[in-house]
């Protein structure tokens, strides 16, 4: 029997045995169609009247949103329409967490509500409708008590700059709710039902680049049921040696209770004659039938000019960073086809919508309901190798069928697509009209899908070893596994290879007879993950000995090439290898072990290893077993200097955990304030002919487009001057490095000037120019040095002659070079200028460097100093990046003053800014 | 032969001779209809469709608004969605100039510009479509350069406080304008056109409490073609004594020609093609014939619920302050018969629409035309009559019809109904199709008008003696004069009566008789102005005697009574007696001497006098001859402490006077803000037992009712605390005194909360209390004392027994009373409230005790001083009433942010306040 689950109930399965299938669908109020499969009737479902305005909660307070760009982020609005500005913008592409809030939907057929964090730069607005969102100041906050979470991450240190406490936060607070709500032992007084591992897990995937990690995972584990008290790191709360329960009653008391609903009553009513969300005027549509959706895509192909863009959790966004504008958004979630996993013995079929958070679970779970299966081996290894995709909160959004399709589409690194494709997958497409049903690697073959298509589901066969059935103990058994090679192991890195192996093997006395073989490799540098078939051919067959393991290691060598321009590809390649080595060589001669229970010395991948850890790992599910770190600390303290070196709690941590700390884009946009975006150069040398803005976007809110003619009179072109030097704000005739400012959209949002920056025609001219200096060595062949200020002088420490000539060693020749370095701060470079009377202007900086930055501002606008005022509150990591490259960021507000005589402003991003017109232009 | 022309053409009537009515009357692209008296037919003129957005220019800006709520003034609209903060809101009536504003009206038949003063506080934004608005910052700045017209205020001290300033230079401006536009001899190189006189008079009107006015009208003088620049007080820009040329040198330098114009020229070209402005959804309609105008009455009186307002120049909003929204406004300056002046041998017909300048300006033409005739003299008393009515800003825009109406309708202390009732005004009156001619008595002794009735015009009929037409010598005169009384005796101030009287009289030998007489008077506690019939027919026929006059002096005394109820009531009568003495009594027995030219020792009112006055007016028309004040200033500077005491331009005074100087109201509100109004109390005693907002304010942008109740825990309810004591900040169980505090409203618009506070409905009980000690002797009586501080003890100068024994003269016995003071500041008491992180809070209060707000604020949220920051700039006036009283503005401010969790702003008006929700509130 099929049973068909709307994507909110999938935890919940098995309690809905007694419900009919449609009842569980979908919330009241939207009708669904029958199921197809038992009741064989055609279905005309309608949804009620679409529903024309958005309506959701934000900490327990409602909000209603009748017109609206359907392109604007959760993090967009939370940032510019509500005062929840915890929600922090660093990388605006999923890879950071530090917008990571909660989001709490409502399953109304089991009156249950799901808690899960999502990145909210990526998260469309209308999306979110009908759930709540919690974030950080949300918790808590200083007016109402901040939470034990905000007070611990205060007192073990956790947030230093503070700019990705919240999300930290957030990210743990969604693990802690969910393990309080799971069917778990309670937990000792004071702790969660939460493990120190789950601890650690929540918050991977959330970057800090101050702490460590080290006291933020601190900070989690004091709230897990299992952690030792001892274990954790130096914090302001208890000292040393003290016994536990004095430990525990010196941290801040944490009890499950929630103070406010995370899901408000009005919504929990509302949904109970919830209607489906269409912003006709705004082109947001919620199909909820696949013949709605079908009519949709196929108005595609009439109106010629109409881009639309099926959503499901716009993670892609992060991947694509596409800034145009859609005519048309459909949100899949509602289509019932794509939102259902349905399950029978001849394998699993996942609509395309299904999260791949859910697609972990539905995996996990029928391995465990077909416990010790083959079948459950593979599902399990899947479902692991999915963990690492991304980090939690991209995966609680993002789409299994939105991933296949973009590595279809367009070629994206996909894990999922190798790790499918070696499971021999199938998927189904409807184009029109057209059904079709094909397999993953002839869908991946394919030219890319047209508009019209759409992917429905993907279907994981149940596999069986052909000899299955047969209680034979001899017949033959599956083995499985994924590899991926990333710059991160545990996940949140695409990879440089990945690779799936499904072999059907049969033990003989002689070794191990490869019945079938299936090898699946991608993302090495080719279009899409392909199956390495002349290895497969070789190797079916054959009994695994040293020279067959060895010629197919051969094969996979040149099977496995990328294509020209990849970085590292012989690295890549030798991955291959490694890893088809790593899957046959435990088994290399070995048949006969495997099925006696006898490790044979072999402490390998062997199959009985695996079961048995799966079964521990099936026992034990809620409590993965592996810790990512683990460190004992020992901080001895001076007591000559008192109290300094004593562990305090930093003023401010807890607002900043909170998210009330104001930092420079926090502060609210004065009315009528300008954004905008520099064009950077793309030549490192040439001149600079022109600078055209699309004509389109001219229209579109720009206000001005400023270059260093602008520069005002008295004023001169300087992005900075410091004790290092002097560099100019903006290119003038010649550009002297790739990345160097040209010049400088103003516009009315931010995302205008950020797309007018991006279509910006920059046109060069690079004739009669000698070429670019492009490596120390060529500068030192051209005579081309930076004067180095004489107090950065190396000075000698010791007699290098005498030195070398005691050592017993020498150093005959030798060669060091250093590699670029890349400042990585998560609050990326913002000013917010405000102009103040009798031609003064107020800067709001994060800069380390407000005195010098006061003074270049003076001297690029050609007015008094004592004109400028700089204001740095904190800055949200720096680490020398805040020197010198932050002052063109304020320096250019600046300028926005003296050529359109505005109220100027603040800005996002390296390369963000804005600016306020404190006339309203009502005249575009 | 009838002569029409449009309001905007009147000062060019002689011009236009040749052109033919209905080309004279409209813009182009306005369809009028063709005259009535010339052509007989039926007419069916119709608009061109109507235009639904408004166009406008602001100091060169162009501005178009399609959706605009029609109550929006012109002051509300620059302050709040423009950079042009200069303009600024003191008293909201149009009594004090702190908002004027140069309107330019382009007038397409005669392609010139009109330019006037006008009060933007009263002013429909909607009736500027089409016009150019300069305001002071737009004269100049600290950016562009300031305006010569700053530079002078600011070296002649004439900016203290600095609210005033910018309203004055555009008095000043306005009338410098007008006068660089007329044609008069070129004046000396560095001055202007205009004369010391106008100088002076274009700044009556603009109230100014710091500087005494010396100061800025010496900086106006000083553009005067015929000023004596050593008669201009104490400067910076030279010493006393240098030659004229020095002086004139150290001035900064005016000349007429305008750096940009005050038209611009895209206004112009629109108006080519102008349409008229129907906001339909906003209701905004603007009729451009009668029968447009009829019907739309005709429909108020099927919708009943249908509010209309008739607008001119809005002016009657600043004495009748309604905040109620109306359903509909009609703009009556389209419909030809509204806005025409018609001129022949029998009177004048004047418009309903016009303007009190225009007619004053019609008036004083009118009487040049018939030099020394007797009508002469009536209108230009007529006209200098009404150039006592409010101030010039005001009279540029209220309509006569407007003035009258009110004086019909609603009782309105109008000037203008009584001077024009003496000279036998009739008026015209449309209801439905009806047309009614009725004398003014009749219209003014009417039931109001119902709301479809319109007033369409006055006529001044042309006054004949009984006997002119006859050559003979001793044929009968008119003699006619008007009278005012009132606190301000050159006008901007209602009268305690008005008066005018006007006599056929004929000379005899031994005497005067007067052959007719009306007798008019008004103001003085009555419904209307009324002829004093008793009076008249006492006196007609009879010889001017003493005991005659004597007579009629008793007669007036019991014809003029006020009302009961009505304010020095005794006194209002005896003004009457007065007038009709002064007016009779030159006359009494001296008949033979008014036509002999001799003066025969009386030095009043004769009528030879007055026709050489007449005379002497209208020759030298453009400069009147009176100047309104004249003093010399002597002011001896000690060297001891040089530079003490030089006078040195105070820093800051040219950006007061362009407007650029940041006043707490000018801080922009920032996103969300909310806006507050107190309820006050109306019983000196009394039980607070509940407020109530009416329900349809609740759900209009109200976010709370805040009283003594919601004081936060911790807190106290304290509105002040200062060495003299303590104030509560809300009345708790009791009232204390009428006026004080009882709750607070806080809304999304200024505009909401003024609405919800001013129909709120308190319950009060005052049964079993004490009546309230009202009078100083009740509190003595009862014991009710205040404690004075002991720093407020008198202390003792010289001995009073011994002085008492010595002196010649001693006081047995007396009493000294001292009235109630009226703090009269120009900025109204503002605050802005801005949350910061960590539970604090930044405040911009317009204090003069920023160290004791400071405390107070703290104490009554029960937060830390350390949380509070009190941030004063400047004060735009204060005279110790911003040393207590500010406090409690600030303080509610601070209430909102603990109730509500939001962003506090700012304030207006004395009970005035703001707020900024930093969240968005997208549910209502």
């Amino acid at each position: 029997m099929h049973l068909r689950i709307s994507s909110s109930i999938m935890f919940d399965i098995l309690l809905l045995s007694s419900l009919s299938v449609t009842e569980l669908q979908f919330p009241p109020g939207i009708s669904s169609s029958d199921s197809e499969k038992e009741q064989n009737g055609t279905t005309t479902p309608r949804p009620e009247a679409g529903n024309s305005s958005l309506v959701f909660a934000v900490n327990g307070e409602k909000f209603e949103v009748a017109t609206i760009d359907p392109s604007t982020t959760l993090l967009q609005f939370l940032r510019n329409h509500t005062r929840f500005k915890s929600v922090k913008l660093s990388c605006g592409e999923g890879g950071c967490g530090a917008c990571v809030v909660m989001l709490s939907k409502y399953n109304p057929v089991l009156d249950q509500v799901e808690d899960f964090s999502v990145s909210s730069c990526l998260t469309l607005l209308c999306s979110v409708n009908g759930c709540s969102i919690t974030t950080s100041d949300g918790l808590g906050n200083s007016k109402d008590g901040f939470h034990p979470i905000h007070q611990r991450f205060a007192g073990f240190h956790a947030s230093q700059c503070g700019y990705c406490t919240p999300g930290m936060c957030m990210s743990f607070f969604a693990a802690l709710t969910q393990a309080e709500k799971a069917n778990r032992p309670e937990p000792p007084p004071g702790f969660s039902k939460l493990t120190v591992v789950e601890a650690e897990k929540a918050i991977a995937g959330n970057l800090c680049r101050c702490t460590g990690y080290r006291p933020i995972a601190d900070a989690c584990k004091s709230f897990a049921a299992d952690v030792d008290l001892e274990d954790l790191g130096l914090n302001s709360f208890w000292r040393k040696g003290e016994p536990k329960e004095v430990k525990l009653r010196r941290l801040p008391l944490y009890s499950p209770d929630g103070r406010f609903s995370r899901f408000p009553e009005f919504l929990r009513l509302r949904l109970k004659s919830a209607k489906i969300l269409h912003l006709e005027s705004k082109s947001w549509y919620s199909p909820t039938t696949l013949e709605e959706l079908k009519s949709f895509l196929d108005s595609n192909m009439i109106e010629d000019d109409m881009r639309t863009r099926l959503v499901v959790g716009n993670t892609g966004m992060g991947y694509y960073k596409e800034l145009d504008n859609y005519d048309r958004y459909i949100d899949l979630k509602y289509v019932p086809e794509l939102s259902t996993i349905r399950k029978n013995h001849q394998g699993i079929e996942i609509g395309a919508a299904m999260t791949i958070s859910k697609v972990i679970s539905c995996l996990k779970e029928e391995g465990n309901v077909n416990y010790s299966s083959d079948r459950k081996q593979v599902l399990e290894k899947l479902a692991g190798h999915m963990e690492k995709i991304a980090s939690g909160f991209i995966r609680n959004s993002a789409s299994i069928g939105g991933n296949l399709v973009m590595a279809q589409r367009k070629s994206f690194p996909s894990d999922i697509a190798t790790i499918l494709l070696a499971v021999g997958s199938v998927v189904s497409i409807t184009t029109g009209h057209k059904l079709e049903s094909l397999t993953l690697e002839e869908f991946l073959a394919r030219p890319p899908m047209d508009s019209r298509s759409v992917l429905l589901s993907v279907h994981i066969p149940s596999l069986k070893p052909k000899g299955s059935g047969n209680s034979n103990e001899s017949s033959s058994k599956l083995i499985f596994e994924t590899y991926r090679a990333a710059p991160r192991p545990l996940g949140n890195a695409l990879p440089y290879l990945n690779a799936a192996f499904l072999a059907d093997v049969l033990p003989q006395v002689n070794g191990l007879i490869v019945n079938d073989i299936q090898l699946a490799f991608g993302v090495y540098g080719t279009k899409h993950a392909t199956r390495a078939r002349k290895v497969e051919e070789y190797l079916s067959g054959k009994i695994l000995t040293a020279s067959v393991l060895y010629e197919a290691v051969k094969l996979v060598k040149v099977a496995v090439i990328p294509e020209a321009g990849t970085s590292h590809a012989a690295y890549r390649t030798s991955l291959a290898v490694s890893f088809l080595f790593q899957f046959l060589f435990p088994f290399v001669n070995v048949g006969s072990a495997i099925f006696g229970g006898v490790s044979n010395g072999f402490t390998g991948n062997s199959l009985e290893d695996s079961s048995e850890n799966h079964k521990n790992n099936s026992l034990r599910q809620w409590a993965s077993p592996k810790l990512l770190s683990s460190a004992k600390q020992e901080v001895k303290s001076s007591k000559e200097y008192y109290p300094v070196g004593e562990p305090m709690t930093k003023s401010g941590a807890a607002l900043q955990a909170s998210g009330e700390a104001v930092y420079v884009d926090d502060i609210p946009s004065p009315p009528n304030c300008l954004y905008g975006a520099f064009i950077y150069s793309t030549k490192p040398l040439a001149k600079v002919k022109g600078v055209e803005l699309e004509s389109n976007n001219l229209q579109s809110g720009v206000a001005a487009l400023i270059s260093y003619k602008d520069i005002p009179e008295g004023g001169e072109n300087v992005g900075s001057m410091t004790t290092l030097g002097f560099e100019p704000l903006f290119a003038d005739e010649l550009t002297r490095c790739a990345g160097e400012p040209i010049a400088f959209v103003v516009a009315e949002t931010q995302k205008s000037a950020d797309l007018a920056a991006k279509s910006a025609l920059v046109e060069y001219d690079t004739e009669n120019l000698d070429p670019p200096i492009l490596t120390v060595e060529e500068a030192v062949e051209r005579s081309s040095f930076f004067e180095v200020p004489s107090f950065l002088y190396p000075t000698q420490v010791g007699d290098f002659s005498k030195g070398m000539a005691e050592a017993d060693h020498q150093i005959l020749s030798a060669e060091v070079k250093l590699g670029s370095q890349y400042y990585f701060y998560m609050e990326t470079q913002t000013a917010l200028a405000v102009p103040d009377e009798d031609n003064c202007i107020l800067v709001y900086s994060s800069t380390q460097s407000a005195e010098h930055m006061h003074h270049t501002i003076g001297k690029c606008l050609g007015i008094p100093d004592h004109n400028v005022r700089v204001v740095t509150r904190r800055v949200g990591g720096a680490f020398g990046g805040k020197l010198m490259r932050s002052m063109p960021v304020s320096i250019i507000n600046m300028q926005i003053k003296f050529f359109l005589n505005v109220f100027i402003a603040y800005a996002l991003s390296l390369s963000y800014f804005a600016a306020i017109q404190s006339g309203l232009v009502y005249v575009r």
